[in-house]
């Protein structure tokens, strides 16, 4: 049997939720793909510092370029978060011929024209599907199965810590503040909440989403942000008055002109609508296609096993592409 | 541009919404997968009569195997319906080295093992995502994206027929027959309604869904099922006063030890489960892995452009594979 060999940038929340996927997964995974998969390397800053998963000690280095450019890692999973260094990384991988997986949603709307272009220069995959909403399986539809269809719309809630907040304010009749300060304690806010809750977040994903739905590369300080800063509950009450729930959405609408617009904002939603049943910590995302109509896609937009799922995913999907090609040439 | 010649067997509803779909986007599908497709032939009965696409006269024949074997036909797309003469269609085609796309989950459900094993001796692929929820692409994801799981249920709402009357029935406090009289005159039921409102159909779609999420193939008449007949006013306003929706689901679930139940019947869910607010002709799959959690796929079951869009889909994802492999013997 095939073994892919994938190392790890970063074994944090999703390092170690990619980890951990395969390897409780392992056996069915090699079934029904016939190639196995081997995490050999994982950057991290100190070797020594306890975590949730059990990988040996030995998998461990603290230089990316153990990694990178490693002629025995079939596959680099870019994990870190920033836009530097991980953006050189990336590219440094694909240089070295290395396929790139990455679930950094700042570095990918940051860059994303070179990471593509150097990507199909170099003859390797890159895969993002982490990138936007965790483990829903929203990217690798829009590039696939979904390709038939010309795209109108494409509307999601696509972080969950301000969903989080949003309901919560809505089901307990709260002020912004004070779930606020309940959700850093119970863990669901950062310390500095600033990328969430002004919707910085959410303009990564949805250049992401406009990149793969439209074609059309938007840098995410160009598209209009508003956060949830200055939602009150009396605004809340009020849109509940009207049958309605008040979602932070990231929006892109293509105009018959070929023409998009786009923004991040909250939006008043009728509540029959179906991302309006969308509560708490969970995204979906909801698109309009000329073929396939209504879609809307709903699952953990975050999270260890939740993101590491679309980690694996795509490490699966390249093994099983590394494989085929191999026989192909036999 | 490598051109990629595509048969139908059949151009009613999906045949035609298939052919729809491939013409009104193709230069959005030439420019993002670098192939063009083109629909050679199509199996009608009567080549005269009178048809919603606007496709030339000179691509019908009656004869299957003008499109069957035909070594200038790359992919056949079997969208006939019925468990025979498609079956033996399908397994020629095959048997003669060109890939298959189905809608016709009659077919496959009946004869997965022999389908899938024909393929897979025969070096072709065999992609049937329009075969389960029309346009909603779950079985893409399951063996793609969403291969790093382990799944332990499954629940669909799968027909759109029985979700509507269901609908209806809540929403307007009507009774069973009622509401299937007005969908037939609507045509959102067929004159004999058998096959959807006793759970045929979803059970077939179960069989399916099972083969896919586990592995593990269930012949449709092994899958215990009961229909919506039964269900009346009465049951529904009993439902709604413990804030609950009644509705068709075809339902798998792993246990520890590895086995699996399965059904298909009406099931009373809680208002909030996300599967209860989905309405009328659409349809949803809800899923559980180990890594992902819960995942909800929401759209159009049926209809000739989503079932189309999932054909044309399964099209170019072998499309591209064809066009891949061809550039790597270069």
């Amino acid at each position: 049997m095939k073994t892919v060999r994938v190392g790890l940038l970063g074994f944090g929340n999703v390092g170690s939720g990619t980890y951990d996927t395969l390897k409780m997964n392992m056996g069915k995974i090699e079934r029904e793909t016939g190639v196995t998969f081997s995490i050999d390397k994982a950057l991290v800053r100190d070797p020594s510092k306890p975590r949730r998963s059990e990988a040996p000690a030995a998998i461990f280095t603290c230089d990316a370029y153990d990694i990178i450019g490693n002629p025995d890692i079939d596959i680099v999973c870019e994990l870190l978060g920033g836009i530097e260094p991980s953006t050189k990384y990336m590219l440094d991988a694909m240089k070295s011929g290395q396929h790139v997986v990455s679930a950094n949603k700042a570095a990918i709307a940051a860059n994303y024209p070179e990471l593509t272009k150097t990507a199909k220069d170099n003859n390797v995959e890159f895969r993002i599907e982490a990138s936007v909403c965790g483990g829903i399986p929203v990217l690798s539809c829009l590039t696939s199965v979904l390709g038939a269809n010309d795209f109108s719309e494409i509307m999601g809630i696509c972080n969950g810590t301000t969903n989080y907040i949003l309901t919560q304010m809505t089901d307990f009749d709260l002020e912004y503040a004070d779930v606020l300060k309940v959700a850093q304690e119970k863990g669901f806010a950062e310390a500095d909440p600033t990328a969430d809750v002004e919707g910085l977040d959410v303009a990564n994903k949805l250049s992401i989403l406009i990149a793969l739905a439209f074609g059309k590369y938007v840098h995410p300080k160009d598209i209009p942000t508003t956060g949830i800063t200055a939602i009150t509950k009396d605004d809340i009450a009020a849109a509940t008055a009207r049958k309605c729930k008040i979602k932070l959405i990231g929006k892109a609408t293509k105009h018959d002109d070929g023409s998009l617009e786009y923004s991040v904002e909250p939006v008043e939603l009728p509540a029959a609508h179906p991302l309006a049943g969308v509560s708490n910590e969970f995204n979906a995302v909801f698109l309009t296609g000329n073929a396939v109509d209504d879609l809307m896609f709903y699952g953990k937009g975050a999270g260890p096993l939740p993101t590491g799922s679309a980690v694996a995913g795509d490490v699966l999907e390249i093994g099983k592409a590394i494989a085929k090609c191999e026989a192909c040439d036999k």
